[in-house]
């Protein structure tokens, strides 16, 4: 993901570097990677990203969110390399049973929430949130306080020097909309994480079964087509993505059917494809 | 590598099976994998591998050889993701300073040797040894005792009932030649390995430089296409591949003039491309 200047990875499976290339997106730009649980689908791929981003001269600090036991691996595989990593990283391992905002920087916002799968597993929403308007530079008279430049980034009217209204429209450019966009794989059908993803723009939702094996699905703890598009909907979210479709079907068609019966606006998740949420 | 009806993989770096799966090479014919060292490029695509295995209802038992350390990681990442792997395997952890035999199978012999790199590591020698003739069965007197038949089979002459020499050729087919391949990466020059390798049929070495960062492969303890050429030749191999090369090098034709010069057939290691000894 790409919020505003800063570059987000949420989970890593084996071989992920060479996707990164192959779909020529900056592994250096990387500043959080987002670990969901530690299912080898989901994390083997790290470790080998971070070793060529230290061979290829990485300076850029890389957060690195997820469950606990992470630490302990990349520090045994540290080991046996003989290695360290030439840049600088934090592992924040994190209570996935718990909510909490991880990142909060400039208009960026990114939170976990616990899902219902197998082992611990989290789900992460991540919002763009603008508060402030961007000021018409060319246009603010000279003799403006800090306070009232504030106030117009505020959105609030100000009075100049002869006590004459100046509107807030006249000195800035409307807000910029927010965007919110939230991830859940792997996980079973639950309510329970309704409040965290509650109205974004675009939703990832796994669905690693069809319907017609919801036995599996509830065994697994996955979802069916079915599951993603009821969240969907209870969500309120504008947009649905699936994926993580089980190897046992050979074609996909019967997922995006079986979605769109109950919510519409539904893709199925397409390898190096880019969605923009404007 | 296939020898006969056993499947070998030799080192699985990050991706590795997406690779194999991409050039149709079947994950679960797989009998040994031989891990050189642990660097990652060398082996972090192992662990997805094996998740793939058992994920696909593998059966067949499993040989990995690598050197100390690998067990705690395979097992640190089956307990992070409350795994077991549904087959049956066996992790032998080597000490890489001494050579010795790790399988002798039917005709297949293979050997591991020390080579010298920044850790502990070693290069392979597989040998496909044929000491047995077939029999030409539809030849076969009927009344030949087992110690004849067994006398065939080593190329040995035998005696019909009647005291009448029958000649070895007649009744069996000429010895399969042998073949033999070593595969040596990551190493700095070193002629210790020239008797493991000695007469190979098919030598992989790796060129990590060209001569002309000669200084930076001995710091890093890589080879350059030049050492690569100069093992070949006084190893009397027949045929030479030369792989690992740096990713600073932009074209790779250098690489092949500067081992050519020294040691005639040569060839660059090529993704997906199949080597056939006959």
């Amino acid at each position: 993901m790409q919020v505003g200047k800063y570059h987000i990875l949420i989970d890593c499976g084996d071989g992920t570097q060479y996707q990164l290339l192959r779909h020529k997106v900056s592994i250096q730009k990387i500043d959080y990677i987002l670990i969901s649980h530690l299912h080898g689908d989901h994390y083997l791929g790290l470790m080998g990203l971070l070793f060529t981003m230290s061979l290829n001269q990485r300076s850029k600090y890389l957060h690195i969110f997820a469950p606990f036991g992470l630490k302990d691996i990349i520090e045994a595989q540290l080991n046996v390399a003989n290695s360290t990593l030439n840049f600088e990283f934090e592992v924040h391992e994190i209570n996935t049973f718990e909510s909490q905002v991880l990142v909060e920087k400039d208009a960026l916002m990114i939170r976990n929430f616990p899902l219902d799968h197998r082992i611990p597993c989290m789900g992460f929403r991540v919002d763009e949130v603008y508060s402030k308007r961007k000021l018409k530079k060319e246009k603010l008279p000279m003799n403006l306080s800090p306070d009232q430049l504030k106030a117009l980034t505020k959105g609030e009217d100000i009075q100049d020097t002869s006590g004459q209204l100046i509107k807030n429209e006249s000195l800035t450019y409307p807000l910029e909309k927010s965007k919110s966009y939230a991830y859940c794989s792997d996980t079973c059908y639950s309510e329970a994480i309704l409040d965290a993803i509650q109205g974004v723009d675009l939703l990832y939702h796994e669905a690693t079964f069809l319907q017609e094996h919801a036995e599996r699905a509830a065994q697994t703890k996955h979802s069916t087509a079915h599951d993603a598009a009821k969240i969907a909907t209870l969500a309120k979210a504008n947009k649905l993505i699936i994926g993580h479709f089980s190897s046992r079907y050979k074609e996909l068609g019967s997922f995006l059917i079986e979605a769109q019966e109950y919510f519409e606006n539904c893709e199925l998740a397409e390898e190096g494809k880019v969605y923009l949420l404007d």
